[in-house]
């Protein structure tokens, strides 16, 4: 980790919601403390994993246990506090928010930084924001959450395309980071307090009996 | 891409196909538009995707933006033509069957140039076939389909094994891929046609409470 | 393959169980023989294959049928003898351990040779033991099974955890490997037979209405 110190804060902020919103959808369930803290971690670096296999470089989290320990603190965390935590909903709600627009610059910068076009940055940066989320949802056996109720994996892509046309118009790459990163959490944290959310798709309930030949 | 362009036009309405069948079952467990596209590209390009992760090669549509914008354009269509889908099914079953014939002869090829032996290529074709189908209904929350109901991967394995043959007894490449590939074809059509299906595993109800030790 | 034929026994013994395993719960839910035989696959190699996509080698099936081959077998075994099964419970329990501690031992030997810390060879073990059965669950659309009921994974960490410390106390590796494994297959074999559980993580039932902003 050669970051600076705010990064890492910010990183830690994110990595707590992240393993905190597995571990609260886990204890719903009634997994066990092993299963919980599976389902949390697969939250905090499941998007990050996927887009490392992807780009075929090394997991973050094999490298650096930071991410391991910050979700055994998350457990811990659970498991004292478990009652009082739906009195921070807000709380985790801003830190996740956090948490989605840090993870997003730094997929997105990942994959410029291994040379590829900007389209598949953004998808990466979207990757490391949302797939530990649908990861979790798939885990606990439900539909995944960012696919039917909300703007959350929508906030990566538009902050992605903002950050991109920072680069693009000659911004340096600190500010460009910073209003990419911006546009993520405030699209995410408007998207919730307005009710604004993506159309349905309008049911074509013959969805299910496709393949009938006759 | 530098495949003639006859492969393209296949793999357009194969691409088509598959995206059209997850954004339909997504439209079916009302997913917002955003949900429908993941659900649509999942089907679309995860089989390939399992299969480049397993191959250690970079997934095709990272380099080819083709099969994003293929699945945007299948978006686009059922959300303009939702209602009347019902009667093109079995167009989209014939461009379905197309798909993954001519899916199964890429994964194949694929794995044979890299030196991969035949078994290894033909679980490869059958991988790029019909893994998008399953992780699709991972995502709707569903039983995969093609676990339960119909001859679909078995189509990719009995097609697998004809491309091989082929080659095996010294016929051209390119001949070998045609009669592999309508193999596939002809195998998913005529066992939906006559309702050919594998046998059911008789149930081992007892299946659920493994692990009694006394 | 050049391990001695002592570790091919029980790489048999354990594979065979995983896909038992696997197959059993697939027939369970009236799946056809492919879709019970892909069950069992992943059950056998998922583990195994997710740990080598993670540490970016070949997977191991790859180059070698055995994997496959055994899987097989499986099938044939539960289509002869499907209804006497239930009567062997306490032999596939006690397989299903063998192979528990095998694949552990496999897996943390693995990440040691490539040079990962202890702690990623301990979770490359686990992953190895413990995700097949965590696909075979999200594959049959249920709740992993070992987030929830039983000493499982759990077993695994342990027994990774006493392997290391035979290594780091300078003992023989094969002698670490033989206490490593045992250690997986007595804390498994114990936990069923004394009912020992991990605590639940204690209900807070607010988990599913996260992201609440006012």
């Amino acid at each position: 980790m050669e970051m600076p110190s705010f990064v890492q804060i910010l990183d830690f902020i994110g990595t707590f919601a992240f393993a905190i919103s597995g571990i609260r959808l886990a204890s719903a369930k009634r997994f066990d403390w092993f299963g919980a803290y599976i389902v949390g971690l697969a939250t905090a670096i499941g998007g990050g994993t996927i887009r490392d296999v992807l780009l075929d470089v090394p997991p973050v989290w094999m490298t650096d246990s930071f991410y391991l320990l910050c979700t055994g603190f998350s457990l811990l965390f659970v498991i004292i506090f478990g009652k009082y935590l739906i009195h921070l909903n807000n709380t985790f709600f801003l830190f996740d928010s956090i948490g989605l627009a840090l993870f997003t610059v730094v997929g997105f910068d990942k994959s410029m930084a291994l040379g590829y076009p900007f389209w598949v940055s953004i998808i990466m940066g979207s990757i490391t924001g949302a797939a530990g989320g649908v990861l979790r949802d798939v885990f606990i056996n439900e539909i995944p959450l960012i696919f039917r109720k909300e703007i959350y994996a929508m906030a990566c892509v538009v902050g992605g395309l903002v950050y991109w046309m920072c680069l693009k118009s000659g911004m340096e790459n600190y500010l460009s980071q910073i209003i990419g990163g911006t546009t993520v959490f405030l699209t995410r944290i408007l998207a919730v307090k307005y009710h604004v959310t993506l159309p349905i798709l309008k049911g074509d309930e013959s969805g299910n009996e496709h393949h009938l030949i006759n």
